[in-house]
């Protein structure tokens, strides 16, 4: 059986804007693949089996070997999968592709995460610091419709999972990232995407996703209030 | 002309392990380039004009087109360069490959760099960060000579860097994050790496190093001591 033909599993869970950036990808490649919801706080055997290094979702599982980490498993799938390409075939686009990639990663999902899990001034520090990358993002976008150009790439990938969440994180933490007129490209692509299928069929409802961030943010706090 | 054959500069500074990892890749594909020493406290117009997001070192020029962050650049040339390949040819290996050095970025070389900049109980947790990460890619290396299998592949460069630092930077900041006992695998992988030529030419005297470390733990303490 050729590598793209084996049986394709994901453990996911519904709230996590990480797992959304691989359902994303497994539908633009168009590749059938099992689903498997994951409780995240009771963890499984079986994310335990195949993640045990991070013990968090999403995990790929192909053929019975396991990958973590979203973005790893983007460019596990457009290696794999070579049609639909996410990445630009360029060598000099892929690595901007991926410095962008490296950019989201550390400089606004991480910085976000923290901002949800920090209170006061801390928190403060974190929002300035989101606001920050998502300037430059706006001016990387210039009037690009999407980062990838006419077609949705690897960046637009990682960040729209992120954009998607964060006006729900927002409200759970109670802090304000983003008014969207002082980004307006960035609004114009969020617009954008908005609008494709993927956004309302794998996106849960947003009351359901705000209690559960509101939950996890509990759940941080009072963790760290106990070191 | 070719994309290989153009020219490749490198803005560079020499106290900088991830400098260190491009110069390695780059002797390790034979390619010749000019090496352009940077001033990172005081930046040159070149560099902010080159890398004007994180405005840091590296940044691989080649043909007048600017690529920075250490891992990008070691993909990139990679993908152009193709003879004596950095990262493994299969898919799954590859991804196995970006988990490792995505992990040794956020869970090891972003952890070492905040002890540096930190003190008392906050330094120590960060310590015993740092070790949780040694210790689980000292279980992950195994009995293999690099963790690239027989020859030096993309973990192995990513995580030499760090490694060769790491004492002159627990020097520096009074810190201990290892013995060597501890991790008798890593240890092992070390001394091997040690043995080679690029570590002797392209490593700066301990002594030097440790000075600047110091100089920019001091500087970084002052400027959080201000805020």
């Amino acid at each position: 059986m050729a590598e793209g033909q084996e049986e394709v599993k994901l453990l996911g869970a519904g709230y996590s804007p990480f797992v959304f950036r691989v359902k994303w990808a497994l539908k633009l490649k168009g590749i059938q693949y099992e689903y498997i919801e994951q409780d995240v706080i009771n963890k499984s055997s079986l994310l335990l089996h195949y993640n045990p290094v991070h013990k968090k979702v999403p995990v790929l599982i192909h053929g019975g070997k396991p990958i973590a980490e979203s973005v790893v498993i983007i460019e596990y799938l457009d290696e794999t999968w070579k049609h639909n390409p996410i990445l630009p075939v360029d060598p000099y686009q892929r690595a901007m592709a991926r410095f962008w990639v490296k950019f989201i990663e550390e400089k606004l999902a991480e910085v976000i995460r923290r901002a949800l899990l920090a209170e006061g001034e801390q928190q403060e520090k974190e929002v300035m610091q989101a606001r920050d990358a998502l300037k430059i993002l706006d001016g990387e976008l210039k009037d690009k419709k999407f980062f990838g150009g006419d077609t949705i790439g690897f960046v637009d990938i990682v960040l729209g999972g992120i954009s998607v969440w964060l006006g729900v994180i927002e409200e759970a933490a109670c802090f304000k990232v983003s008014d969207p007129i002082e980004f307006p490209r960035l609004k114009k692509w969020m617009d954008g995407i908005s609008e494709l299928s993927i956004i309302k069929e794998a996106v849960p409802p947003r009351d359901t996703l705000v209690l559960h961030f509101q939950k996890l943010r509990q759940y941080g706090l009072a963790k760290a209030a106990k070191k």
